[in-house]
């Protein structure tokens, strides 16, 4: 295992990373404190650089880079938020960027990444495709692999958010955050058992990719094969970094069903008037479902991304 | 004419206000940065309470009445914005608002003033009908009638957001804003020639209810019958208060087309991440056509609300 990135490595993020993210709004909805009978603050990741958190974590891994590792650039496979967000990042340090990613992926994603200014490499969608066009790739490049989650620089770079959000934010009685990979969910759990560690920390997460979940009573990291969620980014397993953090600070990881996630991602572009993708809406789906458990508390919510085909949305489209 | 608002009651007008609505964010976006290759400052009114600027005024309007004045209550004859942010308003005071709309109006326009308390009374979709309604409505409540943008007290409310903005945005060269009834102009104006009178102030506005921008070529206002057009807040012409602010502080009202203006609202969905009525893309679709005149300039854009029917966006259903 890499080691687990300290406090003092998120404060380094936060200096690191400051001219290159946005300090994202909080925005609340008067409406929706009356439907939970609590009061929540929603801190807008979807207004992040590249529309999403991940350019937290990708800058802070970028830019801490030596000149040396530098000018190799730097690697991943993604094909969702990750890959264009480290695009973003290499492109700001002016460094070259590879992401791996199926052939089958959208074109929107692969123009996201080109977009920002990164090579996308094709693979078949199999994981040992993209294992072996990765290897061959950093054999090429000597670039710095940046892996999405289970990466120290990245779970640092992720923890800034909760550390702006409890300065905008007075009071706080617990944040919640969607689960996939986890990364959100360790920076969060970073910074808050550092500076304030009488807020719980929660989870939301589909039924449907309910790994965390059960990881979380089994004691032990369950990871699914292909789980299949309209919230596209919470479809990855825990590693045993966020692990690390997911198992010792976590108070509960709450599911919700397909149906439960679209209607809250409806509720939010009504009544918040934010484009929003759907894994950004499982936290509200998880707190409207345990509405008691909530009553009369002050909530963080991270709203993660807002990259969405606005052309195809999961209540126009048929679902996956 | 009733009497043109002045900067003093602007300013009052803010220390009244400013309980009852959102300071709202300015957002960026380095890409529409780059494509206009101008500096781009998104004053986003969208978030504001019953998402629109509407109710700034409103909620000057009705907490500057006497006692007395409120118990009788306020009305007015809206099926957009306006009607909503009033009874918005009057609620938060805890007073009678009745809003006089064709029987022929969205479900959902009539949810939102109910949503809020307020009162809806139908009408014939005819001029001759909502003005027998109403004249009724306020003979047998003795309401006050604030008109959704031709009231100097709205206006002065709507003056609000200008001032916001030039706090929040330093060195500006330009505003714009939507023009319909040329409320937020008025505004803008109101305030901005006191303040930041270096500031251009501009305008956008449909080709297809261009009355404002020929008003303005003419010298004298001109009123089109029902024009249509996407951007459904802009139908309305201007009035004598809002003329007088038009013609001596707008430097000039750019035009655009339904196509322009439904890709700039994609525009700004997609790299935004905001949830924006079609009106509020006018100013961008006006800026990106007439780039040139804003090159290297700094421009802040009035975002100004974000009431849509999700289930019937421009790009999916059939324009009217």
């Amino acid at each position: 295992m890499t080691s687990l990135p300290t406090f003092d490595e998120m404060q380094a993020a936060h200096e690191r990373i400051a001219p290159y993210v946005h300090r994202t709004p909080v925005l609340t909805s008067r409406f929706i404190d009356e439907v939970m009978g609590a009061s929540l603050f929603f801190k807008c990741e979807n207004f992040q650089k590249a529309g999403a958190f991940k350019a937290r974590g990708a800058t802070n891994a970028v830019f801490g880079l030596s000149e040396e590792q530098a000018r190799r650039g730097v690697a991943t496979h993604s094909s969702g938020n990750h890959g264009a967000c480290l695009s973003y990042a290499a492109g700001r340090r002016g460094v070259p960027c590879t992401v791996v990613m199926p052939r089958t992926a959208p074109q929107a994603k692969k123009d996201a990444v080109q977009g920002y200014g990164g090579r996308v490499v094709e693979c078949e969608p199999s994981t040992s495709s993209r294992e072996a066009v990765f290897a061959e790739v950093v054999a090429e490049t000597g670039a710095e692999f940046v892996h999405p989650y289970n990466d120290p620089r990245v779970i640092a770079g992720q923890g800034t958010c909760a550390r702006e959000l409890i300065e905008q934010v007075d009071g706080l009685d617990a944040v919640i955050a969607p689960i996939g990979g986890g990364g959100m969910v360790s920076g969060t759990c970073l910074t808050l058992s550092h500076l304030a560690p009488e807020i719980a920390i929660y989870a939301g997460e589909p039924e449907q990719a309910d790994d965390a979940a059960r990881s979380l009573k089994a004691g032990r990291i369950i990871a699914d094969d292909a789980p299949h969620t309209v919230a596209d980014g919470l479809k990855v397993p825990l590693k045993d970094l966020t692990w690390s953090f997911v198992s010792r600070h976590v108070t509960d990881i709450l599911t919700v069903s397909e149906d439960e996630i679209v209607e809250a991602m409806k509720l939010m572009w009504k009544r918040m008037k934010v484009v929003v993708e759907p894994s950004s809406a499982v936290p509200l789906a998880a707190l409207l479902k345990n509405r008691a458990a909530f009553a009369g508390k002050r909530v963080g919510v991270i709203v993660t991304g807002g990259n969405v085909d606005i052309d195809a949305l999961p209540w126009t489209a048929p679902r996956a």
